[in-house]
C-alpha cells in the first residue's frame, strides 16, 4: 500500500517531522468524518431524464448539467432562482435543493419534494409550474413524476392528490393499529424501504395496509414532556402473534381499492419483492412464509385481486430471503435475484415464470442492478467478482452471460447511469483515493476527471492501516480484516488493542474505501495508543449464502469462534500486548462483545457493548426468526446464545449503553443483564441515551465516542 | 468514649494484634447488619392487655409473658401449638408468629392477622376461637380488637367484614383512579400511615377517600414480562393537578355512609391527623390548605359530616406540618403536637378549642407519646432534651409541665407502657451498647435487665468513630457530625474521605446509638481505608423549625454551604488528603451529591449519587410544594436548586443510579440529567436498576454497594 511507505518515510525523518502531524478530538473524528473530513464529491448524481447527460447539485445551492463528453457543465437552476419563482406563487422559500429527492420530468421541469410541498419548476421560465401543498403531517410522501399525481399518508391512512389539488382519502382505517403506505412494513426487512408504489403509468397506486392490532406493545418513554409519557412501540418479539399485512391497489380512475387475495400459509406471511408489471395489469408478490424458508413469486390480476399464477417457488431449509423486486428487462422478461446456488445471482425469467437462464454465476455477489443499455442486452451490475471488499460496475451480456468490468480503479464504486445506458458516472473511493468522480463510456473509458477530492486528512497522525486475511475456526474460509496500528508505532512496544466487531448479516465492516470502511474515531483511537482490529467473521454479508448462514439457529457461537481465531493472530504479533485485549460493538455488535466477554472472559479485559440483543427472545419476529426459528423450534439455540445464563461469567469491565427509546433493540435486552448480572453479584457498568433510539447522533454521538474512549482509557491502557 | 481507649490499645499492642481483627465482606456489611451483627433484643414487646405486664416473642415461634417484677417469664403461646389449632379448624399452617402484628384482645385471646386470615386464638384453651378467611387480595387489613370488626380493601374499594362473616362492600368505585381505604394518600406525608379508622367502640369505620383520576400517569416499566409491560403510577408532579381526598364515615350499623363536608381551601386540601372523639359523634380533621400554610383544626359530627366547629387555626408562612393525630387525656382533653413555637411540642386543648397551655417547652423536640399514667396526670414522651443525639423517655406532669427523664443511659431509647403506665419496657443502644433491654418502674428505677446483646462485631476490625459538633456556615448554629477513621489509623498518613449526605428534612444521620447510626457499609469502607464522614446540616430533622425550614424554597443551598463547612473542618485535619474528597448520598442526598459535585467541582473529585431529585418541577406536590413552593411561585428557588443548569459544572466522575421502578423520585430525574451532561458535554457514570424502586434491598443492595464501593476504589483511592 502506498500509505505504508509514506508512514515508514516519517518514521525515518525522526519524531521531529511526526509532531507536526496533529491529532484530532473526538468531537472531530465523529462530526468531522461528516463534515471537515469528508471527502468532495458532487452531491446527487442523476441522469437528465431526455438526455445523454448527468445533473448534480453543489452545495446544497446549484443545480448542474454535466454533458457525457464532460466539456459542458453548464447551471440549470439555482437556490435563489427558486426561490424567487417560489416567492411569486407566496410559497414558502426554502433554504436548500434536497439533492436526494429531485427528479427531471422533462429537461425543462424539475420535481422536487420539501417541507410538505410537491413542487415542480420550469428552469427556462424560471416559474413554479405547479406546487400541492400537502398537509403539514404528510409522510411517505410519493409522487408519480409523469403525471404529478402525489400519493402520501397522514398518520395511518393514505391519501391521493390528482392534478386537481383535490386530496382523496383512500383508507378509513379508525383503528391506529392498522396503518396504511408506511414504509415501515416487516419492520422493513426484506429490502422494505416504501410501503406505497406507482403503477408504470400512474394509474393504479399499490400499498401495504399492515393490521398490527394484534401485536404487543412495548413501552418506550418520552421523557421530554413536563411529565414523562408512554411512547408505545408496537413490537411482535420473537414467538409472540406477529403482524398481518396485505397488499390494496387503488385505481385512480375508479377510486375503487382492491386488495390482493393472497391466501398461501398464515396470515403471518411476508409480502415482498412487490412489482408492477409494465402492463399495470398484474403485480407481483414474493409471498413467503412466516418460517422464512418457502416463497412464492405470484402474479395477481391488479383489477381483481385474483392470482394469475404461481411462477415459481423457492424452498431453502434454512431461509430464503427475497430482497429485491422484479427487474424488466422488456415487457415479458425480467430479471430476479437468488441466492439458490450459494450466491446472490441474477436470473432471468419470463412472465410465465419459466427460468430462461442464470445470467450471472461465481463465488461472488450481484449488489445491484444499475440499469440496462439501449436495446437492454446488456445489464449493468454493482458485483463483488473481482474481491469481496470491491464493488466495481460490470457490464453483462444477458442471453451470453459475458461480463466486463467496466471500472478500471480498484475499490468501492458508486455508479449513475445515463438514460441511455451509454454513459456512466462514477464516484469511488479505496484505501489510497478519498474521493474520484469521473464520467466514463460504457466501454469503461473515462471521459471525464469530474472531481478528486484532497486528502482532508493530510497533516494529521493516521494509524497506519493493514488489510489481510486469515482463516476462520473452520480453517478453510478466508476472513477479511482490518488492523490499524497505533500512530507513532514502534514495533519494539507493546500495544493494547480494542476489536472492533459487528459480526451479524446483512454488514460488511472492512472494505476497500476511505479509511478501509473504519470510522475516523478508530483513527483517533489509534492516535490514542491503541491498535484497532476488525475482523468480517462468517455470518457477515456478500460472501454468499453458505458463509452467512452459518449462523442459523446458532447465533453467536461460528462468529465467537472466528472472532477468537482473530485474537489469536493478534496474539501472535509481537506489539500487541494480549494482557490488554479490549471489544466494543454496537447492535449484533453489542451481542458479540457481550458473548465475548461472557465465553472467553480471560482474554477480554475491557468491552464496550452498544444496543446489545441479549437473548433473542426479546428480538423481533422478521430477522429473529429467519436467522433463529422460535425458541419452542430451537430450544438449543435459544439457550446457547442467550446471555442472561453467560453473565456469571463476566469478569472483565463490561460497559453497557442503550438508547433509552430504542425500538430495534428493545432496553429489555440489556435491563434484564443487568438482572442477571445482579443474580450472579458479577460487575456491569451501563449508560443510558434518554433521547436516542438505536443509534446516537450529533452531540449525543460526540458524547458517546468520549464515553467509550474514556473507558478503555480508565481500565485497559 | 470507651472504644477509643480500647482501640488505641490495639494499636499500641501492634500490628501482630492487629492482623487478627477480621474484615468483613460488602455482603456481610449489607446483609448482616441485619443478620448475624444485629444485636439482640425482644421482638413485639407489647403490654399484656388486662395485667400490669408485657409479652414479646422469640425465635418467631414462641410467645412469652413477662411479669413486670422481671421474676416470671412464661410461655404463653407457641408456633407449634398455634399450627395444631389451626389445623383442627382446617386453616394453613403459619410458619412464624408476626410479631410485628399481634394483639391481645383479652389476657386469653391473641389476635393476629396473617395470610389473609384473621385470627384469634384462645391460648388457655389451646383452640381458634374466631377465624375469618379475607379474600386473598386483601390489603390494608384493619381489624378492631374489640368487636373482631374487620375492614380491608381489595384493589380500589373498601370491605367490611362481622362477626357473621358477611363481607359488605362498602363503597363501589368502578373508576379505579378513585381509591377508598388505602393507606396511600397524601403520598403518605403528614405521618400517613392508614387509611381506615376505626371508632374507639368499633361502631364507625371511617376512611379516606383519594379521587386521583385527573393526575397524571408517570409510565414506568416493567420488564418481568414476556414482554415489557406498562406500570402506570399516579404522580401529581410540581405545579400539576393533584389528587382531591375526602373522608368517609361508614356505619356498620345502619350500613350507610356519610362524607364529611370539608369546604375549607381548595379540593387539593390535605385531610391530616384523622382522630375519633372518644365518644364516637365526632371526628377530628387537621384541614391544611394546599398552600401547607394554613391549618384548620376541624370538628367534625361523625353522623351528618357537618362541620361543628373549627377548634383552631395555625398558620406559619413557610409552613404548617401536621403529622399526628389528636391524644385524648380524657373526654374532652386532647394534647396536640406543634411547631408553632419553633419546636415540636405539646399542647393541651379541650374539644372546644381552648388552647389549656403549653405541655412541653424548650429547644428540644417531643418526638412521640409513649401512654399516659393510671390517672391521666402525667404523660410519657420521647424526646430529646437532653441531646439532638439522643432519645430519651420524659414523664411529663401535664398540668404542671414538670418533666422527669425516666431512662437512665444515655442513648436510643425505644419504650413500651405497660396497660397501667406503671412500668416501662426499654430498648436502647448508644454508641457503645449494641443493646440492653429491660424493665423499669415509672420512677426509672431497672427492676430487671431482661437482654443484652453482646458485641457481635468483637474480632473485626472497626474504625474508631467520633461524634462531635461544629458551626454551621451561620457560624452560630452547632452541627452534628460523625467520623469514622480508616482501620488501622495512622495519624501521619493522609487517607481519602467520602462524605456520606442525606441532608434533607425528616431525617438525622448522627444519633446516639450503635454504630452512630452509620451503616455497616461506611465501617467496610473504613476497613478499605477511607475516612466516611457525615454532617447533619441545617434541614435535617429534630433540630426545630428554623433549622429545617432553612431549606424552605430554597433547597440546596444552605444545606450546600453547611456540608461545605464539614469539608473545611475535614480539610483542618492533618490525616485528611483534601485532593481525595468524595460524597455519596440517595434520594435527598442524591440532590446533594449532584449538587455538591456542580457547586463545588473543585473540591468534590468523586461522587456517587442514588435516586437522586434533580430538579423540583419533577417532585411531587406534597413534599414538593411543601418546602420549594410551586415554579410560578418561587421561579428563583427552581432555578438555584436546579441541577440541569449546573451539568455543565460537572467536572468530577459522577456516578447517578436510580431504580428503573421508582415511583418517588421518578427516573425522569437523573434522565434529564443526562441529557443535561449530553448537552453540556460533560461525563456522568449511570447506573440502573431494573427491578428497584426508591431503594434497593437484598442481593440487589449488596450489588449497589459493591458498585458503590468499586466506584470510589477506581477513582478516589
Amino acid at each position: 500500500m502506498k500509505k505504508t511507505a509514506i508512514l515508514l518515510f516519517v518514521i525515518l525523518i525522526g519524531i521531529q517531522g511526526f509532531s507536526q502531524k496533529k491529532n484530532f478530538t473526538v468531537s472531530d473524528a465523529v462530526m468531522g468524518q461528516w463534515r471537515q473530513f469528508a471527502p468532495d464529491k458532487p452531491d446527487g448524481i442523476t441522469t437528465y431524464t431526455g438526455t445523454d447527460d448527468f445533473t448534480y447539485v453543489e452545495n446544497y445551492s446549484t443545480i448542474y448539467r454535466l454533458s457525457v463528453s464532460g466539456k459542458d457543465k453548464t447551471i440549470l437552476a439555482s437556490l435563489s432562482e427558486i426561490n424567487e419563482a417560489l416567492g411569486k406563487v407566496f410559497l414558502e422559500k426554502i433554504s436548500y435543493i434536497p439533492y436526494w429527492d429531485y427528479s427531471w420530468k422533462s429537461p425543462d421541469l424539475l420535481v422536487f419534494t420539501i417541507n410538505s410541498n410537491y413542487i415542480v419548476y420550469n428552469i427556462k421560465e424560471k416559474v413554479v409550474e405547479y406546487a400541492a401543498k400537502l398537509p403539514k403531517d404528510a409522510e411517505n410522501i410519493m409522487p408519480h413524476t409523469e403525471t404529478g399525481y402525489v400519493a402520501f399518508t397522514e398518520k395511518n391512512n393514505l391519501f391521493f392528490m390528482g392534478n386537481n389539488y383535490e386530496i382523496i382519502q383512500i383508507t378509513n382505517e379508525e383503528n391506529e393499529g392498522i396503518v396504511c403506505g408506511s414504509d415501515y412494513v416487516h419492520r422493513q426487512e426484506f429490502g422494505i424501504d416504501k410501503g406505497i408504489f406507482w403503477s408504470p403509468k400512474g394509474n393504479l397506486l399499490a400499498f401495504y395496509r399492515k393490521d398490527e392490532t394484534m401485536v404487543s406493545d412495548y413501552p418506550l418513554v418520552n421523557i421530554n414532556t413536563e411529565i414523562a409519557t408512554l411512547k408505545n412501540e408496537k413490537y411482535p418479539m420473537i414467538g409472540q402473534k406477529s403482524e398481518e399485512v396485505t397488499l390494496g391497489i387503488y385505481n385512480v380512475e375508479t377510486k375503487k381499492t382492491v386488495y390482493m387475495e393472497v391466501t398461501d400459509f398464515t396470515k403471518e406471511r411476508y409480502l415482498t419483492s412487490i412489482t408492477w408489471d409494465l402492463s399495470e395489469k398484474y403485480i407481483y408478490i414474493g409471498v413467503l412464509n412466516s418460517e422464512q424458508n418457502y416463497l412464492k413469486l405470484n402474479k395477481y390480476d391488479a383489477s381483481t385481486g385474483k392470482i394469475v399464477k404461481t411462477l415459481f417457488e423457492e424452498i431453502n431449509e434454512k431461509y430464503v430471503e427475497p430482497e429485491h423486486p422484479l427487474y424488466f428487462v422488456d415487457s415479458d422478461e425480467f430479471l430476479y435475484y437468488s441466492e439458490k446456488d450459494g450466491y446472490d445471482h441474477l436470473y432471468l425469467y419470463n412472465t410465465e415464470g419459466v427460468q430462461i437462464k442464470q445470467v450471472t454465476k461465481g463465488k461472488w455477489v450481484v449488489k445491484s442492478i444499475v440499469g440496462l443499455d439501449q436495446n437492454h442486452k446488456n445489464v449493468f451490475i454493482t458485483a463483488t467478482k473481482d474481491s469481496p471488499l470491491e464493488t466495481n460496475l460490470y457490464k453483462v451480456n444477458i442471453k451470453k452471460g459475458t461480463i466486463t468490468r467496466l471500472t478500471p480503479e480498484k475499490g468501492t464504486h458508486s455508479i449513475t447511469l445515463n438514460h441511455n445506458g451509454t454513459y456512466f458516472f462514477d464516484t469511488y473511493s479505496n484505501t489510497e483515493t478519498p474521493s474520484i468522480s469521473g464520467i466514463y463510456d460504457a466501454s469503461s473509458k473515462q471521459i471525464k476527471e469530474v472531481m478528486k477530492s484532497k486528502n482532508k486528512l493530510e497533516g494529521y497522525a493516521m494509524g497506519e492501516m493493514k488489510i489481510g486475511t486469515i482463516k476462520a475456526a473452520d480453517n478453510k474460509t478466508d476472513l477479511y480484516y482490518r488492523l490499524i496500528l497505533p500512530t507513532g508505532f514502534d514495533k519494539s512496544k507493546k500495544y493494547p488493542v480494542i476489536v472492533y466487531v459487528y459480526g451479524g448479516p446483512h454488514a460488511q465492516m472492512t472494505t476497500d474505501s476511505w479509511l478501509g470502511g473504519a470510522s475516523l474515531w478508530q483513527q483517533y483511537m489509534a492516535q490514542q495508543g491503541y491498535i484497532m482490529f476488525t475482523l468480517d467473521n462468517r455470518g457477515s454479508a456478500f460472501r454468499g449464502f453458505e458463509f452467512e448462514s452459518v449462523i442459523h439457529r446458532n447465533c453467536g457461537q461460528n462468529e465467537v469462534a472466528d472472532q477468537m481465531k482473530g485474537v489469536e493472530f493478534l496474539k501472535s504479533l509481537s506489539y500487541v500486548d494480549a494482557d490488554k485485549i479490549g471489544v466494543h460493538g454496537w447492535s449484533y455488535g453489542g451481542f458479540m462483545t457481550t458473548s465475548l466477554m461472557t465465553m472467553h472472559p480471560e482474554t477480554f479485559k475491557v468491552g464496550v457493548a452498544g444496543g446489545p440483543v441479549i437473548d433473542w427472545k426479546y428480538y423481533e419476529v422478521m430477522y429473529g426468526e429467519r436467522y433463529m426459528d422460535t425458541p419452542e423450534e430451537n430450544p438449543e439455540g435459544f439457550e446457547n446464545a442467550s446471555l442472561l445464563n453467560k453473565a456469571d461469567k463476566l469478569k472483565g469491565r463490561l460497559l453497557m449503553i442503550h438508547g433509552y427509546i430504542d425500538p430495534v433493540v428493545v432496553p429489555q435486552n440489556s435491563l434484564d443483564f443487568i438482572k442477571a448480572c445482579i443474580k450472579a453479584d458479577t460487575d456491569l457498568d451501563y449508560f443510558i441515551y434518554p433521547n436516542s433510539e438505536h443509534n446516537m447522533s450529533g452531540t449525543t454521538r460526540v458524547h458517546l465516542k468520549k464515553k467509550v474512549s474514556r473507558y478503555f482509557d480508565d481500565y485497559l491502557k
